[in-house]
């Protein structure tokens, strides 16, 4: 019998001290949401495979974890696996991301929820990515999404409560921005300047790569794929050439004739009008026509945060009115924001987080063989210290009581006492 | 494309009104195991299916999710299932407890743990269980366990601990009880009977169901097995002659010329003595010969918490010195107690639980089409209001504005105001 020590491939054990700084950052994720009248709700983080391949899900729905069938269906698949039929094997599977199981249990508990429902869940997420430094493949997301509000009134709030909970965190040092787009503007960009609309979604996926391959790899990789020039040429002078200020987004309403981009230009300058108004704090947030993020779902709106000096994205999110209308024949509207959790535990661990316990750490160190009444007094007296908001570690004295009482210093322990029988 | 609403076969959907509860009761858990000085830390849900498999698990070893091999590796699993293979699909499991993954955590992690280890877990585990009634198979387990220390220290701090989480949970009113035994005690009256030791895990699981089928219902089965009836009538005298007290343990260690029951029996004895010795409130505990624990690792003091009116047990636990081992080479000495998180959730929950929201709430209902300038304004007001501790829930005024304010009342929101435009 093998037993294996390390965890499975690309999932990590958590220890203590990270384990303090998660706690913190969730509770104080969970303490601005709450304000502002989210509820916590909960799905299980096992999914049917069909919702989970159900194309909702973009490039995610490559890297789900299946769960094999059990008892008689699993032998009855397997029978099927040697047609080739491996996909059969599976009934379920690790959920990817929190919106397609919310648009679920929506769609399933609609009557009980409040509208519109401000929705808050944290928990964990699945993605069977290739293993690689700072990634893994279990990890924490925090989303709140609002169901049922078709205005722009629901990303005004939830980018205010975002960038509070960011600026809760301590995260407003790192100068984080807000980068506000709209799908439309993408779509009707694409028709614009010529493409086939046909070709909508093929188009997008090459834009989303401009972060890394730039205007130029966006135009030769675009030329590679056949379409002429023009076009090309005249969707690169769309996409960059509005980018900033809600003025901007207004001026290309102006431009571009087309009403679906004037309309969807008229959002975000609306959202971002909002946003800065705030007197309490400045938010800065910058409208991005080139923001296309990744997942097939969103219909309207889309954002993402952003620290200059980080490379990737610490929350996005988007509307995506038509997904929960799959599971109940109507849609709602829908939009919702992310934290990246894991990237804003591991910026935070780095620079030591600053978190202070709040309570006195009490050591007790008891000689061994202490008489049985002696241990009831040391009981009673670790019960006194507890009940005063103390925390009281208790062992047995060490051999080595030097080595173990720097340990226990090390730890936070800044009383240590010693009791002798 | 088919949507499916309801969750997987025997897991649920969280409300926000449960979910209210359960963070009311993990928060007031984790904050009396932490001032024991218990850490808090984390495991992936998903663990090798080789330790899952490794015989630790007892009868929860049938009840795994088996998660798919990926790419390649499924391929190749897939050409030897058509020999019949159907274990080979699958190279990882969704643990069906914390106790395992918890010491391949310990053997991986060993050398920045405190020593003893003293490990709070709070997470979710699976069992592919036949759904039934208030059974889930998704479900929380709040575990605490110590690592590293050989004496029965580690057992009365686990039981001050979880009595008075227990009790600080509001369950102290239902008479909780504790229930102790040792599984050497079982191991040595089943070979002091006369049985064959070969065939102890056998007849321990027949005494296992003394509860459901009686007394009269083992000494049957026992006997429909093929054992003697001398042996049977034995084993049922040693079980039932002691339960309940120190003393009774004491005296059980004295009539029974055994020296493993004399220890054992001398060891629950000592326990019973300190834990009853605490002057701030009285611990019921018992002396009970015939628990005997379902799962397979237990080598030492066992113990559970019932409530007399509830069927089932509220908590469980015991010591496993031999799991660590397995991963390590080495032995290390533990001992957990488990809280069934989900019971009490249930409990509490039927009878209200008097979670008493400790912050205002507020509902601001805003005029639909209220100009922008407006609006900022009550997005100004609802800061202050989230600035003086209290929660604000921002919505559009409904058509139905009666109906709206009602569903709000009915969720707390004491104090609504309106805005028009």
């Amino acid at each position: 019998m093998t037993f294996v020590k390390k965890p499975v491939t690309g999932m990590r054990d958590i220890l203590p001290e990270e384990m303090e700084v998660r706690n913190h950052l969730m509770s104080v994720i969970r303490e601005v949401y709450v304000s502002y009248g989210f509820s916590q709700m909960e799905t299980p983080v096992v999914e049917h495979i069909e919702n989970l391949t159900s194309k909702q899900g973009g490039d995610n729905e490559k890297l789900i974890f299946r769960i094999l069938k059990r008892g008689e269906k699993l032998l009855e698949a397997g029978r099927e696996a040697e047609g080739g039929d491996l996909e059969g094997l599976a009934d379920s599977g690790l959920r990817y991301d929190l919106t397609l199981p919310l648009a679920r249990y929506y769609a399933n508990n609609q009557a009980r929820l409040q509208k519109p429902f401000k929705a808050l869940q944290m928990g964990p997420v699945f993605r069977a990515d290739r293993p690689q430094k700072g990634r893994f493949r279990q990890f924490v997301q925090c989303d709140i999404d609002i169901l049922g509000d078709p205005t722009n009134l629901a990303e005004k709030e939830l980018i205010f409560a975002t960038t509070e909970a960011l600026t809760r965190l301590g995260m407003d040092k790192y100068g984080f921005k807000v980068y506000i787009n709209d799908r439309r503007i993408l779509f009707g960009m694409v028709r614009y300047a010529g493409f086939p609309v046909e070709d909508t979604e093929k188009i997008l996926i090459v834009l989303d790569k401009a972060d890394k391959i730039g205007a130029e790899g966006v135009d030769s990789e675009l030329s590679s794929m056949g379409y002429e020039a023009e076009a090309i040429k005249k969707l690169r002078e769309l996409l960059f050439s509005y980018s900033g200020t809600a003025e901007a987004a207004r001026r290309m309403g102006q431009d571009i004739d087309d009403e679906e981009i004037r309309q969807a230009a008229e959002n975000v300058a609306d959202i971002m009008d909002t946003v800065t108004s705030a007197r309490h704090r400045s938010i800065d947030i910058c409208f991005d026509p080139t923001l296309v993020r990744g997942m097939g779902y969103y219909t309207g709106t889309i954002f993402e945060v952003k620290v200059e000096s980080f490379g990737s994205s610490i929350c996005g999110g988007g509307r995506y009115d038509r997904m929960i209308g799959k599971f109940t024949g109507q849609d709602v509207p829908a939009v919702g924001f992310s934290i990246g959790f894991e990237r804003i535990v591991t910026i935070l661990s780095e620079e030591g987080a600053g978190l202070s316990a709040h309570k006195k750490k009490l050591a007790f160190l008891i000689e061994k063989d202490m008489p049985k009444d002696r241990l009831s007094e040391v009981f009673e007296l670790c019960r006194r210290e507890r009940e005063s908001g103390h925390i009281v570690f208790m062992a047995w004295m060490a051999k080595n009581k030097k080595f173990q009482k720097e340990g226990l210093m090390a730890e936070g322990y800044e009383e240590i006492k010693e009791f002798y029988k």
